[in-house]
């Protein structure tokens, strides 16, 4: 197909398959014509991925871009999902420093918490992970906010999301190792993440509404 | 205390404190000349939870400003909670339109499914609420991607979200009234998504790790 039906089928513009072919994203079409190129069914899927990733996984491209040469290079599942879980971008911005010495004292006792933690859990992740940076990350801004959490609640929540990981990487490692289904566990462990989000945030709504229930439901 | 210092203590540098002012999330000092005005400790704990919310939390400014307006004007621990739960970002990017026909398919079917959810859990949630319309969008998406998601298996997501949803709720108001407090329910319903999706993904890691363990944890 040429591009313009490209565009059509997956409702990216032109433009922006233009952007991801030189980005690397996507692969060259089939050359037909010095100006023209031929696309095929592999390009409507890979970028249907990278509008995954982009739009609901909210990742960046160079994030985006990692994510798919995992996929590409990929050996066995499991070295894909390894480099899909590092690739993922970690949800917690870097806080400007404030007074060097309350914050040295926070984060010394937000790592604490987190080597804690992680110990309790039994977790086998190395201390240089991003995820146990951003973790200590907000609970030193929790603690510089005197918001009160406490490690025996943040293990209530570890439990669950533990839970949830369990359920993914189950999907995930059901597909086998040929690219289409390594896509299939990139958009299970990118997407799992705004989809429990959404959940957690209807579940919340609805308890909220339980708790003042003086409107009619479908009136708001 | 000086705008120098109110900047040293909160660690947000005087150009966003003076943003932050002209944007209407920090109220004024007490003017004690033509050009200075006099900080208290009010000014440095919203200043902590403007950046709490902006840079944890994810809120945009104009979302920002929605949650601290419901801070102050709330009457009761529940209209404040209600206000912060519409107030906060819905955190999936409306993707661009494809195809109509199969646009059109697939958001009937996943609305369809969303709805089966909703009755299935019991959530007393309006058909207008932006969750309903962000857990559609997702669902459209995956569909659109041939991701094979089951509505048994979302179910399952479904009760581990409402389980971490009831602890919030149960921790958010178990503060009363005084704005102080208000502020702290904020924190917890605006950061425990943030604060999940860390621990999830700690989850995640430690997992795909111990599908592949061969190499030193902390080598990595």
């Amino acid at each position: 197909m040429k591009i313009s039906e490209l565009s059509r089928t997956t409702g990216v513009p032109v433009a922006s398959i233009k952007y991801f072919r030189r980005q690397g994203l996507l692969p060259a079409g089939r050359a037909t014509a010095a100006t023209l190129a031929e696309y095929g069914e592999e390009h409507v899927q890979r970028l249907r991925l990278i509008k995954a990733l982009t739009t609901l996984g909210g990742l960046s491209i160079a994030a985006t871009r990692d994510v798919l040469a995992a996929v590409d290079r990929s050996d066995s599942a499991d070295s894909t999902l390894k480099a899909i879980s590092y690739a993922l971008p970690v949800p917690v911005a870097q806080a400007p420093a404030g007074d060097e010495e309350r914050e040295a004292e926070a984060e010394a006792a937000a790592a604490a918490d987190v080597a804690e933690l992680i110990a309790a859990m039994d977790w086998r992740v190395p201390s240089t992970s991003p995820h146990v940076h951003g973790l200590t990350t907000a609970l030193r801004e929790l603690r510089r906010l005197d918001a009160d959490y406490r490690l025996d609640r943040l293990a209530v929540y570890a439990e669950l999301a533990k839970a949830v990981a369990r359920l993914d990487l189950e999907r995930a490692a059901a597909f086998d190792d040929s690219p289409a289904l390594a896509e299939q566990a990139v958009v299970v462990l990118a997407l799992s993440g705004p989809l429990l989000e959404l959940l957690r945030r209807l579940a919340q709504e609805d308890q909220v509404r339980r708790r003042s229930p003086e409107e009619d439901p479908d009136a708001g």
